[in-house]
């Protein structure tokens, strides 16, 4: 072998120099051939190399010649003898290192040369240039052959304290979600695992009223009706739920929620009095009978009609045909009453959706005419829930059935509002429903936690595979490929766990005037974490192989129960488009005095702010240090945003500017808006991510940081397309937070046991027998 | 304001030259800080501009005040005056356009100038630098406006000869595939929407037999067993029972797939004699018993025992404990026989894993003793599979019940097999048994077909939201988002369903010598067939909202029931690391007599070829012409292929040169395996598409083509971070590639619903209220 000769002589100091470069250049896997140029370029240039200098490094960049172990080894050893006496400093970089290398053996009169600032300048550009200038080069490269006692120190000293994690988790809502998970564990609540949907939704309603009885379903209403006016514990109580039984939330949130949020904050005191205490006693089970089988998401566009008749001073509600059905109306089989929405007519009049309350049966249970009612039949989950399709055929009702907070009929018959413009008074009736939202998808990530606990302590306890025959088999969870599929799943939950807290907390105590942005937070966070719940269940699910297949370990129902979540309280590609709306309008409107032209221009300024940062140097930036800066993750999610909301309200403003009609410029960039929804939820999370942090106690923040640099990193991962696209980042660096991710994942592995146990989910809840 | 002097002069010849560059840089969107910078570079280059010239254009490309409407419009009509007069070449550029109206506008004494190579050389960079190249630039520009009436055209240029494609999809299996359909049509067939397991799977059973009175369930089997010896009829038949039920589909395949393959192909002569026309008539329903609860995807560990007793010239089946008891085994309820995958101990001795004929009942219906069976209960989908748990207690069975056709023990008790090796010899005894991966995802892709037909069809009769009050409201499939999420999964499906005739085809013509390779393409489309069919199942069931999640509708049973198609016949996962180990080991093989060396050298080769290829241009163009090209795309498959099988190999060479452990080094590369089995299936797959379009009749290769460039382009577009990460994409390529799935998403809606019919799945199976 040619290279065999240089193993028994010294090296020359300039190529002592690049030893560190060229081992860690080498190590990691391979000298793609771009790496070969540009290296080749560099040493080319480097001009304290001579001659016989450049050929031996030309040649050690020989993709086709790659070093042999031998040489391999010898450098790793005259490595080692410079950084074994040299001090190691926290933040030393390979060319630091190099220079070190060859001071040590070079002669007394090149001294100077190897000290001069120029000589350091040249290889720290190679050092770049090769984008190895991270300070993890470093640490690797003194602490190789030491990877496996790094990762028990991990083990050992990342410990946390997980009572104050779940106290964290908690927030301020302790004591509402251990009563309830305390009730949850009591045997009457056990799973029923009934096929038939008769007999599990009676059992479901049972739960309900057990529920109620313990005086948490009219917790969010009035004291004077029963309930403690708490919002925030009404949420509780209903993520508690999803942790058991996604048929028991659903039919919680349909009874007290929609249907006695609908008469609490559609209705006024009238009807908060006649029914309310009824409600949260599930004394009065009813539905919010909004969506029909021809309009869903379209609300606007409902046919039932609410006819106001001045003769009888009644008002006939009315399906005009078949497909105008209200549809999946939950309770409908159980409930003796429903919100009705539809369109109000008064004196010929259509004043818009509105909502009037509608009995269904008489105290004997029995259908009242002009209504009819049909089962919907087995659905894919939520087979406790009894969902159904009701016609009206001209009914009658009291004029005083009309939940009159914002539009009312007054005994001369006359129609009045506090909103004047109808649009506005349909969002602002819809908005008060906005809670749906804010709960929903906080169900659906206790379902998340319960399929992570289970996929993660099976990861631990199930073996597969032995290294060699006779020793023992390994754990799933030590294997790359699953510490990949796992572990940025539970960073990202307990990444979306903070922000839907944040959400929830911004709802229960908005004001007028924030009511917008919490409306577009709410749609776009539902929708994230929905898509999230669906995947990460099912990635959980195939975790587990043929086990997580058996419907005893739970995840046939937690896949099939929260399966609708995308689509219910809001189709999610609809609600996600909703949100790029919101985004829109308000930057339209913060500069409404100025016009369109001065949104642009501070888009465009705040843009190129960020946009000037990307120097050669910062978008090939891969030391740990950057990466685990906090300020660099939130400003790479902020560019995101940001320049999707100035791309796409630019070309907006570009077909308008070309007479194309608005509609079809909507149409043009829907799938540009979608992504800018997403972008806006990614910031927003990882910022809430990144207060909670700070707010944390010391003993839980290295933990949280941990698993937020992994939320942080493996979002951008997921985009990397995208930041390359946009010359944010260079290869070196995207490459760079691949390996980062998959070091937070090993890193995250040994802490991930615990982590589930912080969601302190009941074992009664767990109930999967492969862990127990 | 300032723009508003221009409009009533003249611009001069150069910057008229640059009029159509400016007009599509602003026309797609905005111009990016990035692009800004770039044009003014150029710009200021260009010798041909005066000051005035410059300054002009420095303004137009200010982003803080993009051109005014009326300057749009102006600069519109001015580009038009000129195309229209000038002959319109199907690939003309830009910079040709804009040469002809300098030319035009130019005084007699310039028109040198303006013909002179450089002129157009020099504008030709400018566009090649801002990435407008494309023909379609030209295109679009021309026919912006007329963008409405192009669609219609295609609807009607576009139809295609739907008996022909389906032709073309049933290969050579026309005659099984429509008797099987015809058969599925039977009332007798008709859905059984039972909700309690034991009487489905009583019905599974009876639909199972009646399939087997048509011989079908024989049709691999040999003619003196009743059968056809047509293994490819077979899995036509699994393959269109996939449209209708999966229950039946597993059933059918466990009895006559698994159970009597293995006789079939592990036995010999006197077991083909006295079983094989009773399993083909399912007089005799068995079990395949492979899989232990703490063995699955590693077989070879599994703990069954098959001890001879010489005295008794018996085979004892014993199960040492519970955990390792057989598990998931299909038919274990109603099966009367099984084949036990069991180490087979002779003279004390091991000789790994055979499979023994081991009785579990007696005519009576009676389990026999030493025989324990449990019922796996309820799944999340196939319940109409009766899946139990095997235990056996010291049962003995006859030495002739070993299927011995790879490992025999003689009338002296002696133990021989034609294969020495023992690990050759248990690939041997697996790999006659890929049938199972050949057939498995081929239901799988049934049972997508139909979603995608339910989902399509329905997105071609909803409609919500309309563009204006009053106005019709707009068919979901006309939404761009919509066609982003069912467009490319419609693509994928008949890619898919090509590379698994191929498959198919290359499995029932198998050679000895092809075997490994076929096992290879087995278990890798197995993995990334069955992962889109759980992924497409559920991206359908969202596109067709709460409707979807009604169990009438299909997606329920659809999604439940092929969901463990990624967990069994081989984890998908631990399959993918094999299709890396078949790839590395392959090319290992390949140059054995050269060693290692010579193999690195080799891919070196291939890789710098292709990588040669990485001009500035070649990297950037981004015309239709190029995008569409078979060559391009199916090098840019080949291109991540190879580097991936590149970079691997590299770095597995790299761990063990450095002593580290061989099943560490593994470890470190697994995620990087999965990725590269990846893109050889890609790849794969893309080859045979782009045979079949040549081999199919004229009238379907434009249809088919445009499927296949959705499939390619989308392909990439996923895979578009780590091109732009090797440097063998720029942004301008990769965002033209986004803008062409666009087009071809939007193209293919038109054809989308005959596209679903060509499958001629039968209403029958369908079966969906939704659609009909």
């Amino acid at each position: 072998m040619s290279q065999a000769p240089y193993l028994n002589k010294q090296f020359s100091p300039g190529v002592q120099s690049l030893l560190p470069l060229y081992y860690v250049g080498w190590s990691d896997s391979v000298l793609s051939p771009t790496e070969v140029k540009l290296i080749r370029k560099k040493i080319n240039e480097l001009s304290f190399l001579d001659k016989a200098d450049k050929e031996l490094l030309y040649q050690w960049s020989d993709p086709q010649s790659p070093p042999s172990p031998e040489l391999f080894k010898h450098w790793v050893s005259l490595i080692r003898e410079t950084s074994k006496v040299s001090k190691i400093k926290k933040k030393k970089c390979l060319a630091e290192l190099g220079i070190e290398m060859a001071k040590k053996s070079a002669g007394q009169e090149d001294q100077m040369k190897w000290t001069a600032p120029e000589t350091f300048q040249a290889l720290k550009e190679v050092e770049e240039a090769l984008g190895l200038s991270g300070i993890d080069n470093y640490r690797n490269l003194i602490s190789l052959e030491q990877a496996q006692e790094v990762d028990s120190s991990i083990e050992a000293a990342d410990q946390f304290d997980i009572n104050g994690m779940t106290d964290l988790l908690n927030d301020d809502f302790a004591d509402t979600i251990n009563k309830t998970k305390t009730l949850l564990k009591d045997p009457f609540f056990s799973h029923p695992n009934l096929r038939d949907k008769d007999a599990y939704r009676l059992k479901i309603l049972d739960m309900c009223k057990a529920m109620a009885k313990q005086g948490m379903g009219a917790i969010a209403f009035p004291e004077a009706n029963g309930g403690k006016d708490d919002m925030g514990a009404y949420i509780a109580v209903f993520e508690s739920i999803g942790y058991h039984d996604l048929s028991l939330a659903i039919k919680f949130g349909v009874q007290f929620g929609l249907f006695g949020g609908s008469v609490y904050w559609l209705g006024t005191s009238y009807h908060h009095e006649k029914y309310l205490t009824d409600i949260g006693t599930l004394e009065l089970p009813g539905c919010f009978a909004m969506t029909e089988t021809g309009h869903g998401s379209n609300v606007r566009g409902l046919q039932t009609t609410a006819t106001y008749d001045a003769k009888t001073d009644q008002i006939i509600v009315h399906t005009p045909s078949l497909e105008d059905g209200k549809e999946y109306i939950g309770n409908a089989l159980h409930g003796h009453m429903a919100s009705v929405f539809a369109q109000l007519i008064v004196n010929g009049e259509n004043h818009g959706v509105h909502a009037i309350l509608v009995p269904l049966k008489n105290k004997a249970g029995q259908l009242l005419p002009g209504i009819k009612v049909e089962d919907c039949g087995y659905k894919l989950g939520l087979n406790g829930v009894d969902n159904g399709r009701i016609w009206f055929d001209q009914v009658k009702v009291s004029r005083k059935n009309l939940l009159n907070r914002f539009g009312d009929i007054n005994e001369q018959g006359e129609y009045s509002s506090p909103i004047e413009n109808p649009s506005r008074r349909f969002f602002t009736m819809l908005g008060t429903l906005v809670g749906g939202r804010v709960s929903v998808p906080r169900a659906g990530l206790s379902a998340t936690k319960t399929s992570l606990a289970i996929a993660i302590r099976y990861a631990l306890k199930r073996r597969q595979f032995a290294p060699k025959d006779g020793e023992p088999e390994t754990v799933l969870l030590d294997y790359p490929t699953h510490q990949r599929r796992l572990m940025p799943l539970l960073a990202k939950t307990y990444a979306l766990h903070f922000g839907l807290l944040h959400l929830t907390n911004r709802y229960i105590h908005r004001t007028e005037e924030d009511i917008r942005e919490i409306e577009t937070m709410a749609a776009g966070l539902k929708s994230y974490a929905t898509w999230f719940t669906t995947a990460s269940i099912q990635e959980c699910r195939e975790a587990c192989g043929g086990k997580g297949y058996l419907a005893e370990n739970r995840f046939a129902d937690l896949k099939a129960d929260s399966d609708i979540f995308t689509t219910f309280e809001g189709d999610n590609t609809v609600l996600m488009q909703l949100v790029a709306k919101g985004l829109l309008s308000d930057f339209k409107k913060e500069f409404h005095d100025e016009g369109f032209r001065a949104v642009i221009r501070f888009i465009t300024s705040q843009v190129g702010d960020t946009v000037s940062k990307n120097n050669p140097f910062q978008t090939r930036r891969n030391d740990a240090e950057h990466l685990l800066d906090p300020e660099f993750q939130l400003e790479t999610f902020t560019f995101r945003e940001r320049e999707l909301l100035y791309s796409v309200s630019s070309r907006m403003r570009n077909y308008l500017g070309r007479r194309i009609d608005p509609y079809d410029a909507f149409l043009r960039c829907q799938v540009h808006m979608v992504n800018l929804a997403e972008a806006y939820v990614e910031r927003v999370v990882l910022e809430q991510f990144h207060l909670k942090i700070k707010e944390a106690a010391p003993a839980l923040q290295s933990t949280l940081k941990r698993l937020c640099d992994l939320y942080a990193l493996h979002t951008i991962e997921q985009h990397k397309g995208w930041y390359l696209e946009q010359g944010y980042m260079q290869g070196a660096k995207t490459k760079a937070i691949r390996r980062m991710v998959d070091k937070l994942c090993k890193d995250l592995r040994y802490q991930s046991s615990d982590l589930v146990k912080a969601f302190a989910i009941p074992e009664e809840c767990v109930a999967a027998p492969i862990v127990v």
